[in-house]
């Protein structure tokens, strides 16, 4: 293939860039594969870079394997996107918006329900535990059913927590924490039995990525996980490629799943086309099967009728949506949710943190600092551009991603509430809260990386072998 | 929905037919479910089975849940079937001649390669061994790569056989039996380790069954395919239910097929509709992986480049087809195949013996009696109408379905190169050529009872059980 001059590029629709980076991979693979001359494979590379990055020019979106850019116009059922609705589904977050998704639109067209003070009290008042943070703060948002779940807990009926995490790298940044660390505090404040799945057979299926690969990340990624501080004896992690070939519930799970759920229903809820590998298509199934207790006979004794509540940012729901539906048809009680909001990336809240740039995040493993450098430098500042200018008018905090941050990482609520005020009055300078900022994640940061050396692949092993966990079923 | 009367059927299309049949026995299935009278249920039943009939009327074929009839307009990637073209695939074997499918056209439309003189002959040279009657009679008339296979047989390179069953019944009939007799035969011959695939998934997603049902299905169809003289040191026998959540190799396998494959590839090739089940789309992935050493690691030590050879009816050869064009996109060698032609009906050779109605078939548990009786009363005859005709113009072997079955059973090649004269001459009756099957089969049968009675739960519990077979890798 001769090179495409860039004059050209820019008349192809998005569609048609698409298909020439996907083209343009195969000739780099096929080169590869054939042992080439390094000099044209450099050239093969080259070329691909640039159309990629015409790409992401042309839709603002980075190329995605077997993500054609035609499904960013569907979302939910198949309706069309309107021009100033978010884009949310599990491989894309997407708006115009500085402030971020606008999550009171979403709930509606999800159809959840607002986490409300009525329903924060009843945790509380259940649990005897003072609201995490993230419920405070209105992080955790939206919900699926919280009543029936503390509704089964008020009446001594025993309940499990299941999230997970796709281990598409070897580092985590802060923000795939937030599931985490919230299930951490549910377990503690209710006590229940918690499975984490590593959906190591989803980035498999979706990179350009070896299994063993893939295993290797979901392995480092429990590492990390771990590290919050979860408890050996009631807590199993899992990756998908290593517990569906030693369990005995998992598959018969996830095959009466696959029964019950047609491509048009995924096409529907996920926009697969006809062009996606039979793989992806029925992926939606190895994700919805932990949500039932069955999968797991050596932690509920056999039982099926042990109710799940999954805590998991709202891009997942789709998911559950769909294992919602099938549940009842195949004899299991309905997964309750606990529902979000996205972190975002240090640029803005546009779109959520991605572990492919390592400047839209700071990571777990950054050093004091990496922190302080990308903090300075990329976090979006909702400040004025003078300082006499902030002096006068104040900072923007529902578009600050430094304030952002801190609503997620600062645990102290009066603290974070005159800093609100200072920031907005201009008081506080950018400067000046970003080097809160700094204070509050370096050392929070430096105790993960501490917590993560002692964890040795003995402990990750114990974490992930299929065994009784200490509760009784 | 109120009663249809039969002239409204006549006038709907096979595809409207089959929406009503489908709506009814979903009907039947609320109504059981929630427990409605007794003549209300009955009423649905008789309403359901009419409309069934009616089907089965109107398009010749039996109503199959998922599976609707526009379907069988396709065969091979996508192309239209013709008038007088016989319709071949997993689910279907369909023909309007009555001397059964046209082989010779199905090799050209496959692309498969005859089994010629050369090639027998060489397999005799390369075991020692007296070809097999089915080799000798044309009964695996087809192949892919089986000279590979005696090219490294002869060099002292290991192969391995791979085939299998779907386990849709308690009661195998003796056509089941036909690759299982030639596969015991190849092991033999060759000395080589054997796997058996049984798809109790697929029955699940197929047929309105449980898994548990498919599963004891499984079970008890081991039990007969043991009872064909397997040797255990040397066999294992699987059920995918069981073996997936416990094997390490097999669901990598499934997974690196699924993401090779497309929805496009499967609607082409098994005529997938986007109303399919994802469980369905999915599912030719995991016939694909038993082609591939690396699905057993016990059995291999983990080696990923030993070739398969899988005998087996060439109605599953699309299966394979798909397998051989992605297995050098993963790493692995393409199965080699041999393929057999269909075991007839005792009503005639337009379609094969389906396990869901007794009286095509003579089943495995059949008594000396009831086989002589379905035999007399069903079998098809090549004979003249009156004894005076038949004396004077002969039968006809190309359509007698007892001779066929002979051809199938009856190990002497002189005697039934003489009852074919005999009969063609006019000299031997139908009667008497019934008879002659009939005292084939009743020992054969009776036999085979014993050696099934025989068979302890234990013994099919080592045979499914994951293991090192007695061969060295």
């Amino acid at each position: 293939m001769a090179d495409i001059p860039n004059c050209d590029l820019k008349s192809l629709s998005p569609l048609q860039l698409f298909e020439k980076v996907t083209e343009q991979g195969e000739k780099v693979r096929a080169l590869k594969a054939g042992k080439a001359p390094k000099d044209e494979i450099d050239a093969a590379v080259r070329m691909l870079l640039s159309l990629k990055l015409s790409y992401k020019t042309t839709t603002g979106q980075d190329y995605q394997a077997g993500l054609p850019p035609k499904d960013h116009a569907l979302i939910n059922n198949g309706t069309t996107k309107e021009e100033d609705e978010d884009l949310v589904d599990p491989w894309n977050v997407q708006t115009s918006n500085a402030k971020g998704v606008d999550y009171d639109k979403l709930i509606v067209r999800f159809g959840s329900t607002k986490i409300d003070t009525d329903l924060i009290n009843r945790i509380e008042r259940a649990t005897g535990q003072k609201p995490h943070r993230f419920l405070r703060r209105g992080i955790f948002f939206s919900h699926r059913d919280m009543d029936q779940i503390l509704h089964a807990y008020e009446n001594k009926k025993p309940f499990y927590l299941y999230t997970g995490r796709g281990p598409s790298s070897q580092a985590m940044h802060v923000g795939h924490l937030i599931p985490f660390l919230f299930t951490k505090w549910l377990q503690e404040a209710f006590d229940v039995p918690l499975v984490i799945q590593l959906t190591d057979d989803e980035k498999y299926l979706w990179k350009d990525m070896t299994t063993e690969k893939a295993y290797e990340y979901a392995k480092e990624n429990a590492r990390d996980i771990i590290a919050c501080g979860f408890d050996v004896n009631k807590t199993f992690i899992f990756s998908d490629l290593d517990y569906l070939g030693s369990s005995t519930g998992f598959y018969k799970n996830i095959i009466k799943v696959q029964k019950h759920v047609t491509f048009n229903q995924v096409k529907g809820i996920f926009g697969f086309t006809d062009s996606d590998c039979i793989g992806k298509i029925s992926f939606p199934a190895i994700q919805a099967a932990p949500s039932f207790s069955s999968s797991f006979p050596q932690i509920f004794n056999g039982k099926e009728n042990i109710q799940c509540l999954i805590p998991c940012a709202i891009d997942q729901d789709p998911y559950f949506r769909m294992t919602r539906d099938v549940a009842p048809r195949i004899g299991y009680p309905k997964p309750a949710l606990l529902h979000s909001v996205f972190f975002p990336a240090l640029q803005g809240a546009q779109t959520k943190m991605s572990a492919s740039d390592v400047n839209s995040s700071v990571f777990l493993n950054d050093t004091p600092k990496q922190i302080k450098t990308k903090i300075n430098k990329h976090a979006f500042s909702g400040g004025r551009d003078t300082i006499e200018e902030h002096r006068k008018y104040g900072g923007n905090c529902d578009v600050d991603v430094s304030f952002m941050y801190l609503t997620f990482f600062l645990e102290d609520d009066d603290k974070l509430e005159q800093l609100k005020q200072a920031y907005t009055s201009g008081e506080l300078l950018t400067g000046e809260l970003k080097k809160v900022l700094i204070e509050t994640l370096q050392p929070l940061i430096a105790a993960h990386q501490e917590r993560r050396k002692q964890i040795t692949d003995e402990v990750v092993k114990q974490f992930m072998t299929p065994r009784k966990l200490a509760f009784e079923f």
